[in-house]
């Protein structure tokens, strides 16, 4: 089912989400820094990251749990690292502002260790370690989110999707891991529900806590924070590694939320609290370990061994991780992002609520 | 079915195997070490990186690949890291020597980052982090191993099971990770042969590359180096996340493998070589971001409400990462370790072929 809605210049878009925060009090840079990180989503194609969170940042905002304004504040800090404070402002441009500052520690002491609290969703993961990439760094980040993952032999939702994020540059592609640790992405089940699509077995529990195919029951789980929620990576049980999920998961909220003194995710958007969540960022210079053109070219022939083994099906492709998102953002900078027309229909409304007019930040590519 | 054997006092195991390593010209506390390492495996119920493994290392020893003599040499250091030559040195001692040093750095600059190259196989991963648990640091270690795993769209085995093992310190447990990124543990395998079971679905490949029910037939797929295999975590294709297993593995693969300048998984044990795997070690002192005592205490109470939460089975508890292990070290020194009786035939052999007397080493508990 082909879904309706048109294609738009990037650079429009990132015009409108940055207009849009700068009315609520935001610096110009700092806003023109978080809509980057948001549009850039859309541009690789993970549109559940991208311009469809709009409305719910612009609601965040008015419910005064986003703080556009606000400003990080070094709370401790060593030669290679930092506490930081996001005093709850924008998720994106403070993870921004931090995964700089791991980058000049790992410049001058081989590594930064960056440690964010009361922070907010920052969106799409995978931009952070992609820019200790673009300067030959290894750069990886995490973040505890909403509770909306069952632990192996519980019945509560009580972790979040907790992703991981890690890349090395390689040639033709760096090598980019962003994942969340549950068996599905959160974004399936609105995208399930929306499609009128069942979930495979083994997915997620409903709010009695019992296996269900139904997508929109899962998402009712997660929104009564008492029973249901989607499965760790790998599923129901140990059969398939459901524990190690649950296991990479927590050492997430280990690395994000423990070590930043700030909210678990079983206490995320629970009676309508702040999300205050927690974020972990590194980077690291190889060039501690050897000369790092080297260590790339042997990245980029192994990532080439695997591409061109023999295919499980001759039909399909062996993927590295990020090749996907790079192909697809070339096409998008030239034929524009996609925008569904509810999405769209959400940023008018929110541009007129707001109070200002829309229609010369959405330039259709035809 | 019950296996048959008997409980040794794991004391006299590790005599053992101490007596094993001098043997072949290791020093008396090198061996010591590798056998602490090993037979911990074996307190901890986790079997196939215990004292299972003799009969392969002694293999190795005899095969030129394992240097119980060879000793540990640092070719590059800074105050936070450090590159290790192993010269196919005794795996488990050698991950020994590197974690001490990743935590001394650990302890005086926050954090220690240690690469090791042409190493051998370091059996239970969890060891390590454990050494920096116990000194309130963050402890964290990868390994590339023999090419076992298929990538997500391949057939043949060009990745390794590829563990990752994290720990911090908690009450009464510790938080204590050690996942293979594979679908089902490699020693399931040979455990599943032996006892004439079946896969689950969507575990494993055969040598034509096809999923296959048979434990001995992706063995086979693994010892030819052409096609099968075991899975990713997250099984076959993307359905169920097959790709972020596969993505896990390619991580660990650059921390080992890459930054080590060492094989990668699709070249050890290929052709008879040696194994001359990497391994990456990290201790971090948590202290730089805040109250260690505090964030222990947040990390044991969120793991009780974990531990403590509604569960999906009321039979079934629910477990944290290092419980059973814990519960399981308790038991088994006191009633000491089990050891099949064919693993201790092979014992014998092995004195035999030494030419010492085993009989001193093995007192069953009764």
């Amino acid at each position: 089912m082909a879904m309706t809605g048109a294609r738009y210049r990037a650079d429009g878009v990132k015009d409108f989400v940055t207009k849009l925060y700068t009315s609520f009090g935001a610096q110009e840079n700092w806003a023109r820094t978080a809509s980057d990180v948001i549009v850039m989503a859309d541009l690789f194609n993970i549109q559940t990251h991208g311009v469809e969170r709009i409305k719910d940042y612009h609601q965040a905002i008015l419910d005064g749990k986003l703080i556009p304004s606000a400003q990080p504040e070094i709370l401790h800090e060593t030669s290679i690292s930092a506490l930081v404070d996001g005093h709850e402002g924008l998720g994106h441009a403070l993870a921004v502002w931090c995964m700089e500052l791991a980058i000049q520690k790992a410049r001058t002491s081989g590594v930064g260790i960056v440690s964010l609290r009361n922070s907010n969703h920052y969106g799409f993961a995978g931009y952070y370690p992609l820019m200790a990439v673009k300067e030959h760094l290894l750069g990886f980040t995490v973040t505890n989110t909403e509770g909306l993952m069952v632990p192996t032999g519980s019945k509560e939702p009580l972790l979040g999707s907790n992703p991981i994020a890690f890349g090395m540059y390689a040639q033709p592609y760096p090598f980019l891991l962003d994942m969340s640790t549950t068996v599905i992405p959160g974004g399936k089940l609105s995208l399930y529900t929306r499609d009128n699509k069942k979930l495979l077995p083994n997915c997620g529990l409903d709010t009695e806590g019992k296996p269900t195919l139904d997508p929109a029951a899962v998402r009712a789980g997660i929104n009564s924070k008492h029973f249901g929620g989607i499965l760790p990576l790998g599923g129901l049980g140990e059969d398939y590694g459901g524990h190690k999920g649950y296991g990479l998961a927590m050492m997430v909220e280990i690395l994000s939320s423990i070590l930043a003194g700030t909210n678990t995710s079983n206490n995320i958007r629970r009676f309508d609290k702040h999300d205050k969540n927690g974020e972990f960022f590194v980077a690291m210079d190889y060039s501690l370990f050897g000369d790092p053109a080297e260590m790339e070219n042997h990245l980029s022939c192994y990532m080439d061994t695997l591409r061109n083994s023999a295919r499980f099906d001759p039909d399909v492709p062996i993927y590295t991780h990020g090749q996907k998102q790079f192909e697809a953002m070339e096409e998008n900078q030239r034929q524009g992002i996609f925008i569904r027309e509810a999405t769209h229909a959400e940023h008018l409304a929110v541009a007129q609520a707001v109070g200002f007019d829309p229609t010369p930040y959405f330039q259709e590519v035809t």
